[in-house]
C-alpha cells in the first residue's frame, strides 16, 4: 500500500512545495486574491479507511470547478444521462475553459462539455427545486454526504465576490438562453452556481470525495453507495478527459487518473479502486490548475505507478 | 474469461451487424469506396494466446488513422517524449480530424495531438531514414512485429488513390512547412503518409497489436518488449483522449477503453492488462468511425464491464 | 435629375414588387413578424426639396438596424472620433452581425465595428444623460431634426418584445463588460438600446435622414448644419463598408451607395451630393436585407448611375 | 488642381517621410528585406497628362498585392464577373491577409474576396492560356498598357525568393483544389502568382494605372478604354472595401479613396474622377502597409478633400 507513513507523504510535499514559487493566486475573482500562494497540502484516503496526510491540511479552499463534478453526477442522478447528454455534449475541447466560440459554432449550440463553463452552468440549471435556497441545500447536503463531513459550509464572501464579477459566465448563460439550452433567470442560476462554487473544503475533504468516485459510488466507511456505479464512471470520465482544463491531455499522459482541479488551488483525484486525493495549493499555473499539486501528482503518479493507462 | 465461445462473440456479432445499413463507406478516397458496407468481423486476443473470432475474419482493409498509434509508438522510441511533444501537443480538440482552425489559431502553431491529421503528419515527419523507402519498411516492420504477422503489406492502388486526391493534407503540410514544424518534401512525406495508412491487416492482426499495447508493451506470446511500457502508456492515453475523432469524448462514457479507428472501418482496441481487440467495419458512422463496430463495443463493453473508468 | 416622375418611381416600385415574395418577415422579434410581407414604398429626397415616392408611402416601420448611424453620428458628435474608436473598431467583418466569435478573438475585445450589434451597443452605451429616458429623449430629438419629422415617435410594443427576446445581445453585453468596454446596468442598455431600435419611421422620413447624410450633414430646407461634415462622412464610410449586414460587400459591387439596412425592412440611402433614399419593405432575403429594397436600389443604381465607385 | 507644383508635393513628402522610421521593411519574403526603408516616394497623375511627384521617383519595387486588383480586372474582362463571383466572394474580412480560418469556415469554402490571398489566387487560376509563360505576358502586357510603360519588366529574382518561401500559399491552394476552387497544377500556379507579384513599377507608374481606374477605365492620353467602365468600377469597390489588409476600414475612414498597397511598400490609388496616385515607401506597419505611405495620404485627404465619402 502505498503512502504508508506520513513521512513519506511529507518528504514528496516538500519537494513539490518548491514548485509554488511558479505560479500564482487567482486573482480575477477579488475574494480568491486573498489566499496564501505558498501554501501546499494533500490527502489520500484508503478504501479501508486509513488516511495520510501532509502540510495545512485544515487550510480551506473553496471547490470552484471541482463543483461541476459532483453537480454532474447529481443530475445524473436526478434527470438520467439521456437527459443530461441532450443539453451538454461529450467532447473535450483544447480551447480555455470560459470560451465562447465553440459555443457559438458548434450546432445545436450545446456547449461540448459538462467540465466547461457553459456546460456546468447548463448542468447547474438542471438541479431541482423550488428556489435556490432549496437547490443549493440539495448541492452542499450532496457534498457532505460525498465527504461524510456534516460541517461543510460556502463562503458567503467569495459568492458575492463571485457573482458580482462573472459577467463572462453572464454572456454564456444568455447565450445558452437564446438558443433554449438554459430557460430560468441568469441572476437565480449565477446565485445557485457562485454559491455552488464557495462551497468550502480542505484536503482531506476533498480525498474522501476521491474515495467514493474511485469505488465507484460507495462509501468506504459505511459501504453505502452514495451514488450508481454508471454516474460515478460517467463522471471519471469526464474527469480524464476535460478535467484540468485544457492541460487535461497533457495532465492525462503525465499522470493519467481521474482529477478534477478548480481555480481556488484544490484538486480532487480518484484513482479508480485503489484510493481518493485530495490537494489544495493555490499558486496557479498559467492553465489554471494548481502548480504544485500538479507537481505532486506527477510525483506520486511516478512512485506508485497510479496512471490507469 | 469473457468471450469463452465463438458462439457467445457470434451472437453479439450479429446483433451489432444490424447497425451496418445506418452507416456508409468511405468515399472521399476513391479505392475505398469499393468496401462491402455490409461486413463485420471481430476478434479478441487474450494474454495467453487464446484468440476468439466472429465474422468474414480473412477481410483484410487497410490501418488509415489507426497507423497514427503506430507511427506515434516508433517516434517515441526513435526520439523521445521530449522531443515528439516538443512538435505536437496533448490537448484533445472538439474538432473534426481535418480541421485546420485550430493549427492556424493555436500558438505556436504546432498541431494540438497527434491523432488529428495535422499531428500525425508531424509524426511520421519524424520518422528516421535515408529514403521514404526506409523508412516506410521500419513502419511496416514495427507493424508485423506488433501483430507477430510476416505477411503483412500494403495496398499499393489504396496508396496511390490516397496520394493523389489528400489536397486538405497538403494544405495542412505546407501550413505547418511555413511554421517550421515540418521541413521536408512535402510530396515525399505524402508519399510515405498514403503508404502507411495504406498498410492492410485483418480483424486478428488488429487483436494482436491490440493485445501488446494492453500489455504495456509486451509480446504475449514471446514475452518480447516490443515497445517500452511508458510508450505503450501514452499511446492507449491518446487513445482514449482523442482516438475516435470527435467521438472520442462519447465513446469514453459509453465504451471507455482505448480504442483507435480508421476511416476503412477498422477498430483497434487495447483493454488494459486483459485483451486486445480487433474490428473490421467500412460503414462508417458521420464522425468517421464505423457504425456497427461501434455498436460491438458497447455490447462488449457493458457485458464483459471493460471500462477503465 | 433623376425620377422626375412619380410615375417613373412606380413603375420601378413595380417591377422591384414583385421580389418581395423571396423574402421573409423577420420573425425573431415576435412584434415584427407581423408585418406585411408585400409591403414596399420608396421616396427620394431632393437637394432642393423635391420629393418623389411611391408605394404604401405611409406606411410605418422601425429602424431597427438603421439606428446604428444615427447613435454613431451622436456619439462622435458627443464624444469625438478619438473616443469612439477606442471602444469600437473600424474594420468591416465577414461574420453575421450578431456573431460573437470575432468579440472574443480580436484583442483587446473590442467590437469591429459600430454597425454589428456588439459595436452598436457600445456606442449607445457612450451617449451621455442621467437616465434612460434622457438618453432616449436625446435620440429621438435628434432623429426629429434629421427627419423634419416633429410627429416622430416610437413603438412601446416593439420595444418590449424586443427587450424580452434579445438574450443574445445580453450575452454581447456582458462579454464586453467583462471587458471593460461597457460598464452600465446591461438592463438599462438594452432598455435605451431596444427603444433607439423601435423608433418608428416611414419611407419619406428615411429619405429626408439619407439626404442629410448625402449633403454632409446640412438640412437641405434650413441649410443648418445638424451634424459636423467630417461625422456626416464617417457615418457613410459605415455605410458603405459595412451597412449591409454581410452582403455589405456584394451591395458596394452591385449598387455602391452608402445604405443602412435594418431587419424590419427599411433601408436608409444617401447618395453623396444627390439625394437621400429611403424604402420599406418588410420581406427580408437570408441575410436580413429587404429583398424587394435591394432589388429597387440596383434598378435605380443601373438607371441613374448612383455608384461612388 | 491639387498638388499644382512639385514643391507643394515635396513639402508633404518630408512631413510624410518622418513616419517611415516608425515601420520596417518585409522580412518574410528575403529578397524584400533589401528595400531602403528610408526611401518615399509619391507621383500624382491627373487626366490632361500632367503629373506632379517627389522623392525617389526611379526606385522600382514589385507590385505584390497591387496585381490583385490587375489580375482581378483582367479576370472579369476574360471570363466576366458572374464566373468570377461563383469563385470569389465579394466580403471584406477583419483577418489578416493570409488566414485560413475563414477560407474553412465560410460555405461552400469560396474565398470571401479577391483581395485576400486565398481570392488572389483563385482570380490567377482564372487567367486563361497555355502555359504560365502565355499567362504571365498577357498580365504583364496589361500592366504596360495600364501604365503606358513599355519597359516593365519583373524581378526573377524576387519571384523565386517568394515562390521557394510561399508555404502558406500553398496551403492555401491545396485547400481551394480540395473544395474545386482550383484545380489546376499548384506549383504552376504560384509561379504564374509569384511572377506576378514580382513586377516592378516605380510611384510613376503606379500613378498612371491608378489614373486609369479613376477614370473608369479610360487611358487619359489616347482616351483608349483599357477596360470596360464597370470592370474599373468594381476594382475600385474593392479598393475600398478591403484594399489596405485588415486595415480597409480605418483607411477608408481616415482618407476614403480606393486604393490598393502592397508590402513591397507601394500604393496605388485612385481618386474618381480626379487623379491616379503611385506611391513607394517600402517600411510597413504591423498591418504590412506603407506606413510614411498612409501618412501621407492622409495629409493629401485632408489638404485637397479627397474622400469618396
Amino acid at each position: 500500500m502505498p503512502c504508508q507513513s506520513n513521512e513519506e507523504l511529507e518528504s514528496i510535499l516538500l519537494e513539490a512545495k518548491q514548485y509554488t514559487r511558479e505560479g500564482k493566486v487567482a486573482d480575477y475573482i477579488p475574494a480568491l486574491s486573498k489566499a496564501n500562494p505558498d501554501d501546499l497540502s494533500v490527502a489520500i484516503y484508503h478504501p479501508d479507511g486509513t488516511c495520510y496526510s501532509a502540510g495545512c491540511i485544515q487550510e480551506k479552499i473553496t471547490l470552484q470547478s471541482i463543483s461541476k463534478v459532483i453537480t454532474l453526477a447529481l443530475a445524473l442522478m436526478e434527470s438520467g444521462e439521456e437527459y443530461v447528454f441532450s443539453k451538454v455534449g461529450y467532447e473535450p475541447t483544447g480551447d480555455p475553459f470560459n470560451s465562447i466560440v465553440k459555443l457559438e459554432m458548434s450546432n445545436p449550440s450545446k456547449p461540448l462539455n459538462p467540465m466547461i463553463n457553459a456546460g456546468a452552468l447548463a448542468v447547474t440549471h438542471m438541479i431541482k427545486g423550488n428556489s435556490v435556497e432549496e437547490r443549493f441545500r440539495k448541492i452542499i447536503d450532496f457534498v457532505k454526504r460525498l465527504s461524510g463531513n456534516e460541517e461543510i459550509s460556502y463562503s458567503a464572501e467569495v459568492a458575492k465576490s463571485e457573482f458580482e464579477t462573472s459577467h463572462l459566465n453572464r454572456a454564456l448563460c444568455f447565450f445558452m438562453k437564446q438558443h433554449g439550452i438554459i430557460n430560468e433567470d441568469v441572476e437565480e442560476l449565477l446565485d445557485l452556481y457562485t454559491k455552488q462554487c464557495s462551497i468550502e473544503v480542505n484536503c482531506l475533504d476533498l480525498a474522501r470525495i476521491g474515495i467514493v468516485f474511485a469505488l465507484n459510488g460507495k462509501e468506504p466507511i459505511t459501504n453505502k453507495q452514495l451514488m450508481p456505479a454508471h454516474v460515478a464512471r460517467i463522471c471519471k470520465t469526464f474527469m480524464v478527459t476535460c478535467g484540468m482544463y485544457n492541460a487535461s491531455g497533457e495532465f492525462a499522459v503525465r499522470v493519467g487518473i481521474p482529477a478534477k482541479s478548480g481555480v481556488a488551488g484544490g484538486i480532487l483525484g480518484a484513482v479508480p479502486n485503489r484510493f481518493g486525493i485530495g490537494i489544495s495549493g493555490p499558486a496557479l499555473d498559467d492553465k489554471g490548475n494548481s502548480v504544485a499539486g500538479l507537481k505532486l501528482l506527477e510525483i506520486l503518479a511516478s512512485k506508485y505507478e497510479l496512471s490507469m493507462f
